[in-house]
């Protein structure tokens, strides 16, 4: 059988779900042809392969590239000055006319071109690349106009051409009231939905997330985004029930959205809609230890209804300046009481699976996307347990 | 002025204790002669330097290199399976039964040869290395016997040989009780105490460290190992207060300790005393998000008496797996609400302070080793506030 690559001499946890844990595979091997997966398993059940390049991995472990399915990568500014002055005890009216808080990162945003946003995400991205990352989603939502969103959605869009990686985009014009609206919070929520014809036209998101929260928007407004949404043929995700129980799991479930994140204040009811609905959680660690949240997510509850758990570095400049998934699944770990198991599947296939990509990435399965990430471990438990410490081998994104 | 070297163009964090807070020359110039610092401070007082080699920072900052003042970095085995079955909810029953626990360190310790504990240590130094570090200071403790005290720190004493950086080497023989004097700790501290002249000789250790706790030492063993130490003319410092307040920081400033390390239960008259005597607070973040302990260290109390704080990695493999400086000041920050700039001096001055080497390292005053982290940064605040994202442009060590 043809094809242009093979990994042999490797373990894999090929996270396939029809394998028990994470599908380890102890003597195995992956065949690439033309960037897709050709063969993943046992070298022993390995069809005869006639390939152009064969690598010995020695051992190693090789297991699906890793998926960030929740960053805000692209925005404009630097916020550690605003961390500087919080820790020295600056209030929040200090910080404020200091020129800090998310709309110090909206003006910068605006001001800011295309290339610039590009230009201060790479340098993020790059972060995330480093360990293994081949699959990224980016949001937008600190532009809060039509020009500075699909700006920010182009330079979004932008970053899978620059970098060896796919970039799933995600319209988050429901983020913040920006200042303008300040006394018209329905104005923005319809000038939000008017930005979606050009936005789904262009095809410059893949799905639509707001912001559902007492500080950001409520209940009946981020539906009337969900319902415009709708009506685009655009998926629907949603931040949900960090501060408060807004229901927002439920909302989010009611739409079938492709996950709800963060929810720190999600209860049982919340947790079973949805896992009826198939809709992920996304649990985000990095923010709950930034901004020091005592209140964890319902992770029992999210085990008792069957909901699937993914984790997410949440990369964003006010809650999580964090760019590391290992580091992600330390904490999800350390923090949330994740297993092993749940931390690795959440940054692969549960993290595919709330983007909607199962069928292309997020596990090793012939057929799918080639991505691997190749590691210098002995279990993949180290890639939990360490901190600070990045193990990656190799990197390997559509066979390359 | 004959130099090497010169870096022109930079903005410099000096951590001069002439200068206030972070010691910040804005337009500033380092230059280096014999791997010494020749001259660090504006360039516009700069002498006329004729240097071989002139590197312009394009307004990057330096500050001195990175110091790890705490470190157990060499050891045998590994130990992400504990963690792991922790997480699948094992009792301590079982993990002892499936050889977990700091027995299965000191066995693996003593299992392995010199080479193989210099081999799996230089993984985590050079994970260190890649944040800026230039001076470390690595303990022994997992051998817990004459010859496997030794031999880690011989393999101690060895990474400098191996790497460009300063490595000072502890000796930790009172760390655990090893078995083999389970029904005899009086028995245990005797043979700490007869390594020690050997130790001296060969000038394996430049300190004596010691853990008191209740799961560890009692402060009048600690007492006695400390004045065997002192015979010798050996320094020492002491893994104090960390799970109850067995007055260690007062134990170690009575013995005009270098540093007590952890301190998260020293209380007011432990913090007087350690200011009066000079003993450095190191603080030790990791280990707290680790274990998930609550109580943090009195930082306030160190401020108000003036006691010096440093912070360091800890980086171990029971209660804190970190090799990364950079997430230890932004724990620092967050968790202890350490100030920017008490995070930035707890890795540089403090750092170098809590070793004795102030006069060498830790600040760029000209005379000392020309150690320096070159970054890619706007403001100092960058390096504490990131999670996960490494901005070293350049190490520079010895002038090199
Ligand atoms: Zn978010
Ligand atoms: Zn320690």
């Amino acid at each position: 059988m043809r094809c242009d690559r093979i990994w042999r001499g490797a373990r894999l946890a090929t996270l396939d779900p029809a394998r028990p844990g994470l599908g380890v595979v102890e003597d195995g091997l992956v065949a690439a042809l033309d960037g897709r997966i050709a063969y993943a398993g046992p070298a022993s059940d390995a069809p005869a392969f006639d390939a152009a390049e064969s690598v010995d991995c020695e051992g190693r472990w090789i297991t699906p590239g890793l998926i960030d399915c929740h960053t805000h990568l692209v925005f404009g500014g630097n916020r550690a000055h605003e961390f500087e002055l919080r820790l020295a005890g600056a209030s929040y009216e200090e910080i404020a006319r200091a020129g800090g808080g998310i709309v110090s990162t909206m003006k910068a945003t605006r001001e800011a071109s295309e290339g610039e946003l590009v230009a201060s995400a790479l340098r993020r991205l790059d972060a995330l690349l480093a360990e293994g990352v081949t699959t990224v989603e980016v949001k937008s939502g600190y532009g809060l106009s039509q020009d500075a969103e699909l700006k920010s959605l182009r330079a979004a869009r932008a970053l899978g051409g620059e970098r060896p990686v796919s970039v799933t985009t995600t319209f988050l014009g429901a983020h913040a009231l920006p200042p303008e609206f300040k006394d018209d919070r329905s104005g923005y929520v319809d000038a939000v939905i008017a930005m979606l014809p050009e936005i789904a036209q262009e095809r410059l998101a893949d799905a639509v997330d707001a912001f559902c929260e007492g500080i950001a928007f409520q209940p009946d407004e981020v539906a009337r985004v969900f319902e415009a949404a709708r009506a685009l043929g655009l998926p629907v995700k949603l931040h949900a029930d960090q501060l408060s129980n807004l229901h927002g799991a439920r909302l989010a479930a009611g739409f079938g959205a492709l996950s709800a994140d963060h929810l720190e204040h999600t209860d049982a009811d919340g947790a079973a809609a949805m896992a009826k609905a198939g809709t992920v959680a996304v649990l985000l660690p990095g923010a709950c230890y930034f901004i020091r949240e005592t209140r964890m997510p319902p992770v029992d509850l999210f085990r008792q209804h069957g909901t699937h758990m993914a984790l997410a570095t949440d990369c964003n400049p006010g809650t999580s300046p964090l760019t590391s998934l290992l580091l992600t699944m330390n904490m999800g770990a350390t923090l949330f009481r994740m297993t092993v198991d749940e931390c690795v599947a959440g940054v692969t296939r549960e993290a595919a699976r709330a983007l909607g990509r199962l069928d292309e990435v997020g596990t090793l399965e012939a057929g799918k996307s080639c991505d691997l990430a190749i590691w210098d471990i002995e279990r993949p438990a180290e890639l939990v347990y360490r901190m600070g410490f990045n193990p990656l081998h190799m990197r390997v994104w559509r066979g390359q």
